[in-house]
């Protein structure tokens, strides 16, 4: 995590235009947003949103309680980085060719990571964990070319047994829970 | 897949504003997007986009075309499931009591999930898999009551040794690259 970097998460509305008004709060104040990722919850009628930002603390703070004012967001937190479990997965195209492959293929085992699709002349891999762990594998494999990369972007959880509706009022979350 | 559902990719410029007005192109049709990961890409003036949308081909196209003529939509393409490589990745917090725990744990092995936080009363477990496997996972995991989850949503590379911006004029993949 960069200094300023932020992970808001947030309950919201499975409906249309809902994730285009709150990126539109983010991009109103000039605030890039680094990763979303967004689906629906085992409650199909709502939405759960990861985000990852950059920048100034009291900004992201208006921007939070802008966002908790919306009818479709139902609950928004911040989570602290120590509090928290996150994880990424993403998925990489690579070149191999056939000198290479064997150094490919052991750094792949090193790193945890699967080839989930094989052609001549590429690999596809996938990795899940921390964002420090996926930079640090894309660091190593960027030696052999990356034709293509997706990456999710961060999704998290607060770690203990309560949940976002409960942790926003009890912010010093206990981890006995 | 649903019968309707479609993936589209996007290379995007990596500024504010831009998930915003792609976002914007689909809930203008009344297009709810089922679920979207964005984070940047190996060039950091780029972000790579996957969206799951569910409805109507004729529709999708047109917001496709859309899509295509924003500034900051480098390439777009809509993904052929059965030449695509999909990936998810969930977070799910469930309540364990001292009884279950045993049981819960053989499901967990079972699906080769990890758990990755536990508590007295808790558990958070990570699995990363196509969007079957986690709704799967998702119904047995369902019954000792979910406190909360967090899905990335899904994110997915065509196979082969082609890039977005090559198969776009390539639909016929050659999978020899």
């Amino acid at each position: 995590m960069g200094e300023n970097q932020h992970i808001v998460t947030a309950l919201v509305s499975n409906k249309a235009g809902v994730l285009n008004r709150v990126a539109g709060l983010f991009s109103k104040r000039g605030y890039n947003i680094e990763s979303l990722s967004v689906a629906f919850t085992e409650d199909r009628k709502y939405s759960r949103m990861t985000i990852v930002v950059n920048g100034d603390d009291y900004v992201l703070d208006q921007i939070t309680k802008q966002l908790d004012k919306l009818i479709d967001v139902k609950h928004v937190a911040e989570l602290n980085p120590d509090k928290a479990v996150n994880r990424e997965l993403l998925l990489v195209k690579i070149k191999v060719s056939p000198e290479r492959r064997a150094e490919i293929e052991s750094t792949v085992r090193l790193y945890k990571a699967k080839p989930i699709d094989l052609s001549p002349k590429s690999m596809i891999i996938e990795l899940t964990g921390e964002s420090n762990k996926i930079d640090g594998f894309l660091q190593v494999i960027r030696e052999y070319e990356i034709i293509e990369m997706a990456r999710t972007g961060l999704t998290a959880l607060q770690r203990g047994s309560k949940n976002i509706k409960q942790f926003k009022d009890a912010n010093e979350e206990d981890i006995n829970g």
